[in-house]
C-alpha cells in the first residue's frame, strides 16, 4: 500500500475540500465519508470508494471488517499525524475515503405513483436531517425529498447520524417548493403539512392516502404559511407538558410513525 | 458588578469543576449551566443560582432577558479571554451559572400511586438523555427514572439537550435495578421493558394501565435479559428498513408517544 505522508498530498487537500465545501459535493458528484462502519455500509449499498486513505492502527484493528472494500480503489497508509487534517472527530478510527455519490435519484413520477416520503423543507441541522433519514428507513419510508435550502445529505454529520441510510434510501432535491407542491396535488399526491398550530388535524386522527408526502419544516420557524396553504391538510402534534415543542426530529419521529403505521 | 480577571479565581476553577466531574456535582449538589436560555429556565423554574459569571457583550445583547434573574446571586464580570476555560461551545453566548440541585425527588411512593414514568438503564449518551427528557415532559409524563450508571442528569450536554426540562420533571435514581422493578410489581405497578425482539408486543398494540414504568435500555446493548425478565411486559418497535434499529432516542419518542396517547 502506497504511503502519503504529506498534508499537501493531492488526496489530502481533495478529501478536507469535499468534507468541508457541500459546493464542490455538488459539483464534483463525490463526497468525504470517515469511519469503518459507514465505509463498509457505502461498499455494501454500491458506493465506489475511487480513493481511501487509512492509518495502520485502523487496518489492524478493522482489516477483517475492511477486506471487501479493500479489494476496490486505490488505498494509502497515512501516519496519525495527518488525521488532524481530515477530521473534527475527538477520537477518530483513522479511515477516510473519497466516494461517488450514487445514482438513486427519487423522481416525480415514482412519487406520483405510490408510496409515502418525507419532505425536509429548510431543516438546518445535520444532526436532525441524519437521523430523520435513518428513521424514514426504520420506518419503511420510500424516499426523502429536501428543498435546496435544507443541509446537505451528503454533509459529513448527516451521513454519521444516518448511519449508512444515506447511501440506501432514494432521495431527491427541489428547487422551487411551491411548483412542485402544486404539481403533486394535481397529480393527486396527498401533500400534509406538519405544524405547532392547535387548530390542525391532531396526528392521530389524521388520514393517509398513497401516495402521501408529509412536509417537515426549518427547525427554528417551522413552514411557511406560503408552504402550508399549499398542503391538502395540516396536521399537529398536541403537546401536555410545558417545552415549547419538541426538537425536530423528534417531532419527525413521532409524524413518521403515525403516517406509516 | 465585580470584575473577575484570573483563571485562578475561586468561582472560575468551581464552576469549571462543576460542569465536568458528576462526583463532585452530586457531592455539593451544585451544578454548572450555560447560556442565556438555560440560566433564564432555571431561574424560572426556581433553580437558585448563587453565583454567575457574564461577559460585557452578553449583559449588552441579553440584558433585558436577564434582569429578573440578575435580582438574585452574586454576579461577576468576566473577559472573554476566561471562557475557554469554562465552555467547549464553538460560540459561546458569554453566561456561566452556578446552580443548586432542586430538591424535586420523585419517591417510590408517589410512583406506587399513579402516572406514567419511564426509565433510563444505563444510557451513556448525554444527548440522548436529555432529547429523552425533554419528549418526555412535552407528551406529559409524570416522571424520569434513571440508573446510577446512566448518564448525570446534570451534566451540560443533558442539560442543553432538555432545553431546561430537566428543572421541570420530578426525577430520581435508582441505586438497584432489580429490586426497585419487584417493588414496583409488588405494588401493582405495570413494567414494560422495550426490546429488539419479534416475539415482543408490538407497541402498537400494547396495553398500558396506570401506573405504569417504561424501561429503555443501553444504547448498544439494551435491557439486560436480567431486567427484561423482571417486567410485566416486553414490547418493540417492528422495523421495515435495514437499519439495524432506531437511536435511542427515537426509540424512546415512539414508545413514549404510544404509551401516553
Amino acid at each position: 500500500m502506497e504511503k502519503i505522508t504529506s498534508k499537501d498530498n493531492r488526496w489530502v487537500k481533495e478529501y478536507a475540500k469535499l468534507a468541508s465545501l457541500k459546493s464542490y459535493r455538488s459539483q464534483s458528484g463525490r463526497f468525504a465519508l470517515e469511519g469503518v462502519k459507514l465505509v463498509c455500509e457505502a461498499f455494501q449499498s454500491g458506493i465506489r470508494l475511487p480513493v481511501v486513505l487509512v492509518t495502520g492502527k485502523c487496518l489492524e484493528r478493522s482489516g477483517t471488517d475492511l477486506a471487501q472494500a479493500m479489494e476496490w480503489g486505490e488505498w494509502f497508509l497515512i501516519p496519525e499525524e495527518l488525521e488532524s487534517k481530515l477530521t473534527q472527530q475527538i477520537s477518530p478510527q483513522g479511515i477516510y475515503a473519497i466516494g461517488e455519490k450514487l445514482d438513486k435519484i427519487l423522481l416525480p413520477d415514482t412519487i406520483k405513483k405510490s408510496g409515502k416520503y418525507v419532505m425536509l423543507c429548510g431543516l438546518q441541522d445535520a444532526g436532525n436531517v441524519g437521523t430523520i433519514i435513518r428513521t424514514a428507513e426504520a420506518l419503511g419510508l420510500n424516499g426523502v425529498i429536501a428543498t435546496a435550502g435544507t443541509c446537505d445529505f451528503y454533509n459529513p454529520k448527516v451521513l454519521r447520524g444516518s448511519m449508512g441510510s444515506v447511501f440506501r434510501m432514494p432521495c431527491c432535491i427541489v428547487g422551487e417548493e411551491g411548483r412542485f407542491l402544486t404539481e403533486l396535488s394535481a397529480a393527486g399526491v396527498q401533500t400534509c403539512a406538519s405544524v405547532v398550530d392547535p387548530g390542525a388535524i391532531p396526528i392521530g386522527e389524521a388520514v393517509f392516502r398513497d401516495p402521501c408526502v408529509l412536509l417537515i419544516g426549518n427547525e427554528g420557524n417551522g413552514l411557511s404559511l406560503r408552504t402550508s396553504v399549499l398542503c391538502e391538510q395540516c396536521v399537529t402534534i398536541h403537546m401536555k407538558g410545558k417545552t415549547e415543542s419538541l426538537n425536530a426530529s423528534m417531532a419527525a419521529c413521532i409524524l413518521l410513525w403515525e403516517m406509516t403505521k
